[in-house]
């Protein structure tokens, strides 16, 4: 490894290594001795908002901001279900496997559907929902009521505008809510090939939020409820659950800043083409991919012997064993990730280069 | 009101009108760029996890950053409590009517004690758990577990060292845990009078915690947990419920600018004494106060026309009507006040004086 | 005393000491061979539930049979309420003090309304709902959203027809749930002076039940739901909570015998008479009751010498310390109590007498 | 079909279509009119746990009575977890999918495990538990803190005392709690071939109940608590969750009357051979079964076309598709089955006879 000499290791594990964009930071200092109202309902916040639903294109939205992704899973969870209704999530959902049991914590169960790629398909919703409607011991069993995805999913993987519409359609048809997690949502409306805006989910989604925290904020995630049954009263749901920051104005002036020329998700496309530099690399070198993917995380299987000479100088995220000499791995670009960095690694990846791998059968279905 | 032309309000509301305390932020801006690993498991939360230890002199102390107050609540009293168990609260307590029945949600009740100054007492505590051990249906009423106090109280007063070594050997005794609420410990520590350290908070309470969001942070309360039995796991409930953030380092960073050269105890020292030069002009105009208080919350008891006239130009807390005529306020200062609004509001009050108030009997009383 | 001599204690403690009423005891032995599906969907339930409909004079009524009484009490309470919503209840209700926190268990806070004899007011009621409402921070406060009373209440007093319909009315001004306890309903509806019956239960209330526990039932309470949209899916929250009794029709066989020929009713108005007579003793040796009563239940007032020498021959519940020498006490007669054990404890009273009674200031407030 | 002419349908469908056993009856009848303590703490209670206790030469045993399944698996897992704790469980578990997410009303997540024959094995807990602990971020998921298994499990397989060895060492090496759901454990402790006694599981496990609903007796499950950890205040919690009965005596004298001379494990034993005699038919024709078992239940593999006939005459219970023209159904025998309703149903069978099935590959592979 050239780079490890003397040098502090470089974070591609995720993407929220750094603090915040300047300008998100600068905003922050300008309002910092401003006096306004606490939780939420401050000048900042109501024009952020303001943005937010404009680009939604949905002046009847409720925009709410809370501070991380688990706490704003659980809050819309727990206030959109009554107590005998579960939510359908693809088996590699956030909400399923890395909340700590979060949304069971509020009383309801995670139905969770098989899935590869992070997606679920309209056909297993009504599948779900329709086994449970014929059994006819349905009062013994959880009833499905929402509907939770990711975009980009927890695998980088993206729903297109018709998949989107057509889970929305489903949704619909059957009664449920479809709950949209935007932790990442700017690098996936900034990918190549996405066909999907802001004004797409403000009209497909029940509720779904635009994620701050891995997306140039310091924290914040700004939840859009169209559907006005799920509005009300939401601002108690927050309080009751700690998510209501006293100083409720950061949030605001964060949003405020990102929502201003498009900072937001001028910001996420140029880490998208980061990633797509480093994609090129390893394709170039013949690693599989675990998925494909076109945001901000790639998923590449490689070598443990590849794999314990990166670690060297480089943090990465491990993801899943192949085999017995193989892991997929995930390395993050972000708003916050440097051209030298990824010039490093991408040099760092040429020089190990491909020793000879001999994969394994389970590698070639991929 | 002479203050009120073409001017913006003041806020004497609370103190959490404003940012951070300038050293806080100038932290915020150095390590903006710095790469850490996430939720916590960072240098600056380490630091100052370390230097908090190191006031309260106790090496073997957990420390972990939250974000809220609810939220700390929350997790400390639904980690500590088996289900069947509740917690003892003055009536007044913050949990018991500010946080949306936050407690309750995680399933667990709030036995409260009748208190006028927002303190319990050790008489009180050995009083409900005995009565509790001594019903012959014990089983079917919640089990104290844990006591939870504030300091400063939700009105602004004070526990001595004395009645908290009371408190603590009681909690001993009776088995239960003593949990001191410090959303506004800096105020607590740094009053006229006050004769309890951080070292004797960690030694009398199981858990407690030092705020932030009211004495400089941006946002933030450290919790210390002394008790070892209380401190197995705890990360996984503060995941659990939303509250671990995931660039935890903003915590520490901030924690580490509070704990640094005493700035947290010298900035609410100074709010304290502004206070104080608003408590003396009520005294002066024969104002009576709800409850006599040394920190930065004053709560006044003034005429409907006295207050009407300062709603014009400053922003205050409603607390308690009194009788037909009169109310009980507060007023906050905090770390960001200025001099010149004090002066201002002070000189407002002088102006306005002491309209032949009569006071009717209930207001002797105080 | 007389009947200590050689005999077993007789219990005055509750209401339900012994099995059940012999027409219910029959039923069961007649229909125990009988095959008939589960979990409550079989045509005993139906027939029970028909006929309580029938004297309810609400065929839209759901009827469901529940196990025992805290089951159906956080049953209701649990399905009608959304996370942020509590339950009004006088401080001496039995979900307040007497269930170990049910009610909270299911994320929900209990409101306590102070009361002296079991009831509360409309006017309590549109205050508690009022100041949450006029609250500029009330989303920081649980939502009142039901008003659970039991009937006859915990103190064995009673609300009148003009109370209910007032309470009643309110909670429909409001938007709220009236959700009505009948733990003990035999004994107040057949009691002297009560002009309240089931159809007006079932006109006032949006859910309230018939105990079956403490009127001839081995147990059960049947549940009737007026209000529509409190019905929606109810029995997945029985089976939710582990109310779904696998052998439902045990429930429903009970029910349709109690609500055969008034049984329900004729044994609950015995019990009351036999109470009469145990009252009459007591007021006739001059012993004051801690609130007046009419139906099984009696709370005299009597030193503890008396107290003594009672509890050789007889069981029965402590209830209050008044003074330093005298007891508040429950005697309660049921379906089942004997005239010849009344006759026992009056003459046993008499014996004893009033043996020199001087009663402090507290007791003659009452 | 030849029987149903003019007679009513014959359940096989469950095990729980009946009341109870004439001798249980008796018991309750006996003693009807027999004043006692409520709540579980009376003579009869007494008297059935301590013969449950000798039976599980297990004298420090606490032993609880409940009325039903759910409640008790709710009542047992939310008494022994911590709040981000969660239960393994095979995927067929009762509590994974038939109790309407009981266990995740009480805020824990149900941790599935890929079962076909309902059991799960020793090397799935430890690779799940390990699993759990390597991960690097085992903080953000939840921690398995206790096995859950059935014996018989849902698909009225067994484990052997081996397996049931091997899963108690694995549990007490890793720290874990075993439980035991015991619903029909008449039947399995009674089966051909069971080599496991109740001294065994009070010795292997840390909770185990025996299934009074479903083997002979109205309703009741008695909870068998070795670990003197989970007994601590054990009570609360069944207060808490609604299944503390008013009349607890029925429980004792139900359970008194079944574990006097061996009544539990006669009346299983018979249930058993009807079964047998079902399952020699079902061969005989050359049907398959979804699982092999010797148990009071049964999952033959039928041709829809045999399933309509036999519809018209017998109650069964619908389990699972298996191909366009084949469903596993289930058949159960009781204490309450008659020698003539099963002749009935074989004679029928034998009448219908093996209509030129063509099996399925899928069919093949059972």
């Amino acid at each position: 490894m050239e780079r490890k000499e003397g040098m502090t290791m470089l974070y591609f594990n995720n993407d929220y290594a750094e603090g915040c964009h300047e300008r998100v930071l600068q905003a922050l200092m300008d309002s910092n001795l401003v006096q306004t109202p606490g939780y939420g309902q401050d000048e900042y916040c109501a024009r952020a908002a303001g943005k937010i639903k404009e680009l939604c294109q949905c002046e009847n939205a409720q925009v709410h901001f809370l501070v991380g992704g688990t706490q704003t899973n659980l809050t819309v969870i727990a206030a959109a279900l009554r107590p005998h209704q579960g939510v359908l999530c693809a088996v590699t959902g956030h909400i399923q496997g890395h909340e700590t049991g979060a949304v069971e914590a509020t009383g309801h169960k995670v139905l969770t559907l098989p899935s590869r790629d992070g997606k679920i398909t309209p056909g297993q919703v009504s599948d779900a929902v329709n086994a449970h409607r014929r059994d006819p011991s349905f009062e013994h069993t959880v009833q499905p009521k929402m509907v939770y995805i990711s975009n980009p999913t927890e695998l980088g993987t993206l729903y297109s505008l018709g998949e989107l519409e057509e889970l929305s359609r489903v949704c619909r048809e059957l009664g449920l809510y479809l709950f949209l997690d935007g932790a990442r949502l700017g690098y996936g409306l900034s990918a190549r090939g996405n066909d999907v805006t802001l004004a797409d989910l403000a009209r497909l989604c029940h509720v779904f939020y635009i994620g701050g925290t891995k997306v140039g904020a310091l924290f914040g995630e700004a939840v859009v409820i169209t559907d006005p049954e799920l509005a009300v009263d939401f601002r108690y749901h927050i309080k009751q659950h700690g998510g209501m920051l006293a100083k409720g104005r950061l949030l605001g002036v964060q949003f405020d800043a990102l929502m201003t020329d498009g900072l937001y998700f001028s910001i996420a496309a140029r880490a998208n083409r980061l990633a797509d530099q480093l994609r090129a690399v390893f394709c170039e070198l013949g690693y599989p991919f675990l998925v494909p993917g076109v945001t901000n995380q790639l998923f590449p299987i490689l070598p443990d012997k590849v794999l314990d000479q990166l670690a060297e100088g480089y943090v990465f995220c491990e993801q899943e064993r192949i085999d017995e000499s193989h892991r997929a791995v995930r390395f993050c670009t972000s708003w916050a990730t440097t051209q030298e960095a990824v010039d490093a690694l991408c040099a760092d990846l040429r020089r190990i280069g491909p020793i000879g791998i001999k994969f394994t059968t389970r590698l070639l279905d991929f």
